[in-house]
């Protein structure tokens, strides 16, 4: 064991900066409000089951905040389902998010841990009845019955403690929180 | 009133085969197994909190289906909160799919209701206090608080008819269902 103050610039574990992440969980810590953020999306249709999403701004820590860039992003029906397949359909794109999320939540934490991830796969499966979108039956409901997510964590550390780096993705997602328990969401419509 | 036939082939309204879409609906009504669909994402980690979501496969009216082409999103954290910022964050894309998903719904029933819609486009917000998914609160959700959607429809209908298609697509609105209502989600791990 030496004293001497090492200055070595460690590379970010698992590309995260794991000074700055705990660096930013005290700051919270000290200043609650710096939580609060807001997030947004602005959605224009194209045409038919076509529409494209941009998101650029939000709230948080205080003040209104900006991507780096405006992402855009579409989506559409399957042909099947009588769209153009100009991208994935809405109900895809929530399996995207809540892959994304867990998957994001596993990076932080393992890097928080001193695990070195090697890979971090995930496969996801909603299943949904169309009769109830389609409005052929009420006892049937419009979203997914049922989501199945299948991870497969690579990693220098025991098959428990990879374990566990996944469970605490999960006890603390975002994504995992708003689909398995639901959230009030508020409508207001104007017309032209 | 002819009783002559027309073969006029009329262009679709608002981009949505009509038609097609009605002659879904009785296909459906008199198979109801081939409502029965599964979608799907596979996502892999790139790094910190960035991940890549490929979406090309599902199954539906009896059989594996394929999109036109895989789609490939992308999520990453904003640099506020120590990621790169290479994509929307995952939270952002809930709120696409929300928005997409409305939108969608829009579209197809105006078009069974004979309206010609000008646009349609819509603001979402969702507030979140993230010192429950920063551990730092026990007394605070994971996921969103409260997510508004604001709506502008503008068509040749009027704003009575244009409010209820815009009800009767939050009424059948599949990513609505999951996020209002929420949907069990099963995890699986494995360990490499």
């Amino acid at each position: 064991m030496s004293s001497a103050s090492t200055t070595t610039t460690r590379p970010p574990r698992n590309g995260v900066d794991v000074p700055t992440l705990f660096a930013t969980l005290d700051a919270v810590k000290a200043q609650p409000e710096a939580a609060r953020f807001q997030f947004r999306a602005v959605n224009r249709w194209i045409s038919g089951t076509h529409s494209r999403t941009t998101i650029h701004g939000f709230f948080g820590v205080g003040e209104e905040q900006e991507h780096t860039s405006a992402y855009t992003y579409d989506a559409d029906h399957p042909e099947v389902l009588v769209g153009t397949d100009k991208a994935a359909s809405p109900v895809e794109i929530v399996l995207h998010g809540l892959a994304a999320c867990l998957t994001a939540g596993i990076g932080n934490i393992a890097s928080a841990r001193g695990i070195e991830l090697t890979s971090v796969e995930s496969r996801l499966e909603g299943d949904i009845d169309l009769q109830g979108l389609l409005g052929l039956s009420d006892e049937v409901r419009n979203g997914y019955e049922r989501i199945r997510a299948s991870f497969t964590v690579t990693g220098d550390a025991s098959d428990e403690e990879l374990r566990t780096v996944v469970e605490q993705s999960r006890a603390r997602s975002a994504v995992l929180d708003i689909v398995t328990n639901g959230v009030p969401v508020d409508i207001d419509v104007r017309t032209g």
